[in-house]
Formats: structure tokens, sequence, C-alpha cells
């Protein structure tokens, strides 16, 4: 126990020092580890099984909505970057710049990709022709980097692994179309798969993708009260294709422009876990992508049968396609439901002679340690109960705080007041459209608009700010 | 049938010139597409699926002899690259560097990645401190890159795909073991899944990798007779572990230097693919990573019923786990014959009226064109068994094309004359070890050592160069 307290002891609470229990949880949970690399870290193999297990749901829902995966190059010329305007003019300010190969210095400087439209632009130019060649529904599984000047794990790095979904379509009704599948799709995934309630809207136009018509995106509130942008999706209407030449010939025999988006999401999600589940003893998995879903925890190992019979309930568990841990070491007991709550294994099952005795054994479920004592002949019924279980009181409680913590203002001074008493949080307000007034309220209450949602509520006739009719109900707050 | 007759007529036939029926098939089977990174090119989805198809397997392997996936950064600082001596003399004149980070100079060069041993050893002087820390059995898919003066498709490009494995061990004995295990799966994958048979054996000191103690491969042989490096395991002793000052707490107490190994597998296995099965109608591909297994191709699909039980055919071969596509577009079956053809799908299903009249179909297998007709009512098992039939044959004839092109040769006067006779092959000959004898056989007669196979023979007793004793028996070839 001596050593169970300790391990307890070095995680800071949440609610001393947010960031640091943000990493104290990264850390000790051996998700990642900090190299010499500035910005960029190691993705240590606990923290990648999470990741493979979100890239194996996404991609199956991708290939469920008929997208194929594809690879372009890492490397983007200058002059292929240059080529639509508004796209260089965000994004060459934070790329790293390949100079040399070997000894040699390049006739043309290449950028290492922040995001590959410029890549798969060229790419259409060279391959759609007809309107029998679309629409082509591409995805990639790459890393991507953008030079940040302040960087944390998982949230903001120099280099991300992310999927970005592009797609190209003979009408803008068909891309429009696509983007907002896949925002759904992302709403879909977050919610069913990590828990993770969002808020489905658009950016408002200073906030946008560069070169996007219009961004969607999804948002989640993290335990701190702050926003997080959770996956984005971009219509782009035929700017890049009218920028990169891409035409194509139409049933009516008409030269045409075809119609883009594009769509993303990243290892940021693993951030969005820790801070939407996580509590005062680590990691809190959601069942659907934790490594390990049960672990096993013999009491009393030495004695006889007590391994023989935890190995016969990690094989059957398996046999049930659980995702299942027996951990046999000389640790003690208590040593090891510190570990496996710091690692935020969603079910730990306890088994000790008695409990053979009695043909049974103990199911904890982690966020909330409560303890069933379940027959040993429904083990694969119950633990298989259990996760959902887990699964869904992850949701209800995401949701409650998320609830807890949204507050809908008419005024900036209801804001600031609202925001003092209560904390950060998702403020409701109304909003003229006005680009000063979006600036003003984040200069006057300190949070950002976050998105236009699609659900629109009429919470008063007029901007919280300026007073003019309002077009909008928009989410303000503070972001990742 | 015209179109038909356009689409042969469209490849380069492998007789006439080698290299360009490879390029002609990499582009009609739609695998890449060229782009303005001069190097790298775009992996379109037929060639990516059967990347993804390769990975999955591989990483079952993988994962079965207990290796865990992690990430490291893409970069590495200069510093860093030139802490192991051997190493950054072989890599630094081909890495690409990255010297600004948006419009600001970097302090230090960072260079991408073009292999990841520094970046593991510094990770591991973070996390290895004890015998129980060991050992870490590490692997990661990324991309590489090395600044190449000529490139060819899949074959030799700066940027490429690969799987890097990287396991630190307590003792020189267990890493020794697992260099030769990962030497076992690479050829087990080779033999049993790409259908490609592989000679194991040892590189010579010349051809060692960069800061290895020693360099195991698998060579396997291509139709045209020149020789592919398909897979490499190194061994490396202690020697990074004393550049990067990785030690640990021994059992008995004392701190020891640990023992590394890394071994990797490329996207140039498709390249392996294409010029060991391929014909000159198009790809041929080993039915364990065809993205298509069989391709349903109705015949008079506007007649009554016959989509239908197109379709109902497709779906009973979904059902059993064969990657099946139906092709009921309106081109013509015989557009189709050559479209799949070019493809390389393994099996062709015909069905037409008369058939579903005599409830049977048509199979046609890719490599030798060979119609059997079975009963709908064993269609699942008839797939299934002309999948391992069309393995087993493409292994046999690849195996067959090796040893017909394998000569044993006592002087450097007979591997000229063979070579000329016979045209280009695997040379058996034996050798003294001595650098010069290995570089003068090369100069002469035009072949590189390949490696020093595992399984020796005994040809002759003396050096097929200097005439000294013979220490090994080594396959000489030209190469990719």
């Amino acid at each position: 126990m001596a050593q169970q307290k300790k391990m307890v002891e070095e995680i800071t609470s949440m609610e001393e020092d947010f960031a640091k229990w943000y990493t104290d949880i990264v850390k000790k949970a051996e998700l990642i580890e900090y190299t010499s690399v500035k910005g960029c870290m190691v993705i240590r193999p606990y923290g990648y099984a999470i990741w493979e297990n979100i890239q194996r749901i996404l991609d199956g829902m991708f290939k469920d909505t008929g997208h194929e995966n594809v690879n372009m190059p890492m490397f983007i010329p200058e002059s292929l970057l240059q080529k639509e305007k508004d796209h260089v003019e965000g994004f060459a300010p934070e790329v790293a710049w390949v100079t040399h190969g070997g000894s040699e210095k390049l006739e043309e400087r290449l950028c290492v990709r922040p995001t590959s439209e410029t890549l798969f632009c060229e790419h259409y130019a060279n391959i759609v022709h007809s309107y029998r060649d679309l629409p082509k529904l591409y995805n990639q599984w790459v890393s991507v980097v953008r030079w940040e000047k302040t960087t944390r794990p998982f949230l903001r790095s120099r280099e991300f692994l992310w999927q970005e979904g592009h797609t190209i379509h003979a009408t803008a009704e068909e891309a429009i179309e696509e983007t907002e599948r896949m925002l759904n799709v992302y709403a879909d995934f977050c919610e069913k798969y990590l828990a993770i309630p969002v808020v489905k809207g658009k950016k408002t136009e200073s906030d946008k993708f560069a070169g996007a018509v219009s961004t969607y995106a999804i948002e989640a509130l993290m335990h701190d009260g702050k926003a997080l942008q959770a996956g984005t999706s971009h219509y782009f209407g035929d700017g890049f294709a009218k920028a990169f030449g891409i035409q194509y010939q139409s049933r009516e025999n008409k030269l045409e422009y075809p119609h883009q988006t594009s769509w993303g999401m990243t290892t940021r999600m693993i951030g969005a876990i820790i801070m939407t589940h996580g509590d005062n003893n680590g990691l809190v998995l959601p069942p659907a992508v934790a490594p390990i879903q049960a672990v096993i925890i013999p009491v009393a190992q030495h004695k006889a049968g007590v391994l023989e019979k935890a190995r016969e309930l990690q094989e059957r568990l398996k046999a049930s396609h659980i995702r299942v841990k027996l951990d046999d070491s000389d640790n003690s007991p208590g040593w090891k439901y510190s570990e496996y709550e710091m690692k935020g294994v969603p079910v730990r099952i306890e088994i000790g002679p008695r409990d053979i005795e009695n043909n049974q054994c103990v199911l904890v479920s982690r966020h909330n340690r409560e303890k069933t004592v379940v027959s040993l002949d429904e083990l694969e019924h119950a633990v298989g109960e259990k996760l959902k279980e887990v699964h869904d009181a992850l949701y209800k409680s995401a949701l409650e705080n998320r609830e807890r913590r949204t507050y809908a203002c008419t005024s900036l001074e209801e804001i600031t007041k609202t925001l003092e008493e209560k904390g950060d949080g998702f403020v409701k307000a109304m909003w003229c459209g006005d680009e000063a007034c979006e600036d003003k309220v984040k200069e006057v209450t300190g949070v950002g608009s976050r998105c236009i949602p699609l659900e629109q509520e009429h919470l008063a006739d007029t901007c919280v700010c300026c007073g003019k009719p309002a077009k909008y109900m928009v989410y303000w707050g503070k972001a990742y």
C-alpha cells in the first residue's frame, strides 16, 4: 500500500493545477515521452495503441462511406504551395523548409506538408478529365508539421499525426453534402466511441481554414471549461480547382470546374479523451479505444489454483474479443490497482481464493470504483455489459459537465460576470455577423467564437455586442 | 474488343524493354502517379490497398512476436545524428535538411529521418534503467527520406513508406536471436503471403548497414535475373548504447550496456511483386495482398436475372471474407477482362444467362487464364481453393525462375561466360572473405555480392577470384 500511496501522490490534482495534472497523466500513464526535437514527442506503445484503435474505427467509417486511402509526398515545392493565395497566406508562416538535399542546395525550397490540399489538387489535375472520373473520395493517414511556438503533448505539437480526407465532386451540392456527411461521421465517432459529446457548427469567416468557402467543426468542452476543436470539415467550392486548373468534361460536353472538400482529425483526440474523462487518479479511457478493456488482478496469487483460474478467465475473455490483460507480476494487488487506474483501464477484475470457492469474481469500474460481484458462469456477458455501461456513464457525465458549464447570456456584462462566478465554459449568445463585434466580445470578455451551431436557438433579437439585429446564435469560449 | 486490344497494346513487353514494361504496369494498373516533387510519388488507391494488406499481415506477425508500435518524430537534430560515427557517415550525405521554421532560421539544422536509430537511442536512454525495463520490442510504420539521385517508383524513391523495428535487449545473445527471428519473419512473409521465394543470408562487411555489427538480408530474384533486397535485419551489438550512453542495472547490480537490433521492410515490396509475378498483360497479384481477390464479370448483363445473380454471388463471397468486386459498369466484358488482367486480380468469375441456367459459373485464373466451370452450390469453396492454387502456382513459378537462373561458378571467366550465355541471375561462387576480391569480382564480371547465404554449399576449396582458401559461398548478382 505504500507504493500505491506513492503513485497517487505523484499526480497533481486537477483542481490545484489543471495544466500540470494533464502533463502528469500524459507522462505517468506512459502515453508520451519528450525528445530533444523541440515541440515533437515520442508516442509510446500505450499512447500509440489508443491511436491505433482510433484509426481502425475511423478508417472503417471512412471506407463505409466510400473513401479510399492514398499516400501523397510529404514535401510541397514552394511554387505549388503558392498557387492558391489564401492558402499560402495561412500556412507559409508556420511551415518547416527543406533547403538542402545531402550537401547540395535545392533549386527550389520544399516545405514539409502542413496539410496537403495543394498536392491533392496537382494530382486531381492529372487524373480528373471527365464527369466519369468524379467523385474521387480520398483519405490519407500521415503526419504533418506546423512550426508552433508553444507546444503541449497531443494538443499542439510541431508534428502531429492525423488523417486528412480530400474529395472532389462534379457539383457544389455534392461537395457540400460530403462536407456535412464527414462532420456527422466525426460527431458520431466522438459520441459513440470516445463518449465525448460535441457541438456541430460552422466557423465564422475569421476562423475559416485558409482557402475554404466554409469550415465546419465539432467542438467539445473539457473538464476545465475550455473548448477543444475536435475535427473540421471544409467546403472549398471551386476556388482550388480554378487556382490549379482542374477541369472536367461534363455529361453535356461542357468544360466545368469541380468542387472540393477536405476534413481532418488528429492525435489531439487523445488529449480530448484525457481532459474529458480523466480524474485525479489518472487516465479514464472510453472502452471502444482502450488498449486494455479489462485487466485481471489475481488476489493472493501464490495460493493454489488462483493463477490458473485467472488465466482461464483471460482466455475466455480473449475468445469473446475483449482486449484483456492478466497482470501476474510480483507487484502487490494494491500497486496494480493504482497502476491500471493511472492507465485508465475501464474494468478491473479481481479474483482470489474465496472468489474461486464461490464461483465468482469482482468487477470494478475505473470511473466510479463501483464493485459488482458476478458469477463466473456469466463472465463474458457481464464484462461486455459493464463496458457498455461504462461508455454510457462516461458520456452522460461529460454531457452533464458541458450542460452545467454552458451559459446563455444576453450582454457582455453578463458574460463576464457569469464566467467569473461559474468558471470557464461555453457561452451562448447572439451575434450580428460583424467581425468587429466578434473581436470585441473576445477583447472584453476573453471568450472567442467557437462556432455557429447547426442547432440554432433564439436567445434574443439583438447582437450581444452592438445591439443591432442578430443573425446567429454563437457558442463562445476559451479554446485549446 | 477494339478497346481490349488497345489496352493490351499499351504495355511494352518485358522482353522488349523490361524497365519500360515495369513503369507501364505501375502507371496503367493505377498504382502510382508522378508529382512535381522530384523523386516522390502519389501512391494511388489501388497501390495503397496492396500496402494496407502488407501492413495488416506484417503488423500481425510483429505483434504475435511481442512487438509494440510507437511513433518517433520525423526530424533528427544534426547533433543527435552525429552521435554514432559510422551511422552519420553512412547517412549524412543523403538526408534532406530543414533549416527554417516559418521565416526564422533554426539554431540547429534538423534532418528528415532517413532511419530512426538515433531517435530510438535517445528514447532508450530516457526509459531504460534496469534489467526490468528490458527488452523493449518496438516498431513504427512511417515514411523516411533519402536524397537519391536516380529514382524509380517503389524501387528507389526519395521518400518511401516502411516499417522500422527497433529493439533493445539485456544480452548480445537475445539481440542476435531477435535479429534472426525477424529475418525469418520477413522470409515467411515473402514466401507465404507474397509467393516470393527468398535467400536468407548475411551481408558482407562492405555492404552492412551504417553502424551495424552485422546485417542480414533476404534476397529475391526478379523476372529479369536481377536481385532485389527485400528486407534487412541488423544486429548492433552495444555500439549505439555506448555512443548514446544507454546503461542498465543488471540483476547482479552491475551497470551494463544493452544490445540492439533494427529491421525494416518497405513499399519496394510492391515493386518486387510486379517484377516477380507480372506478365505482358499487366500485374499479377498474390491473393493474400490483392485488394480484389475475385472480380465478378456479368456476361450479357442486360438480360433478365444476370445482374441479380451476380449480386447474389458477390454477397455470398463477401460473407466468406473474400475480397470481391462486381463490375456492373457499361463496359463490354472483353474490356473488363483486360482491365482486371492489367490490375492483376487473381480470379475472374464469369456469369451469364447460360451459366445461370446450368447453375454454374466460370472461374478464370489470372496467371494462366485457366478456366474452371464450377457449380454455384460450391462457389465459396471453389473460389477459396482457387486462390490457394494460384498462390502455390505463383510461388512455384517464381522458384523455378530463380533456380533456372542460379548458376554455380568456379572461376571469373565462367561467371562472365555464363551470364553472357544465359542472362542475368544469381551466381553462386566461393569467396575468401577479402574485400579486394569482392571488389574485383564486381569489376570483372559485373555482379556484386548479394549475401553470404545461411545455407552454405561447398562448391570449391578456393576463392573464385584469388585462389586462396575459400571461407564462404556467396550469392552474387546485379541488384535493384
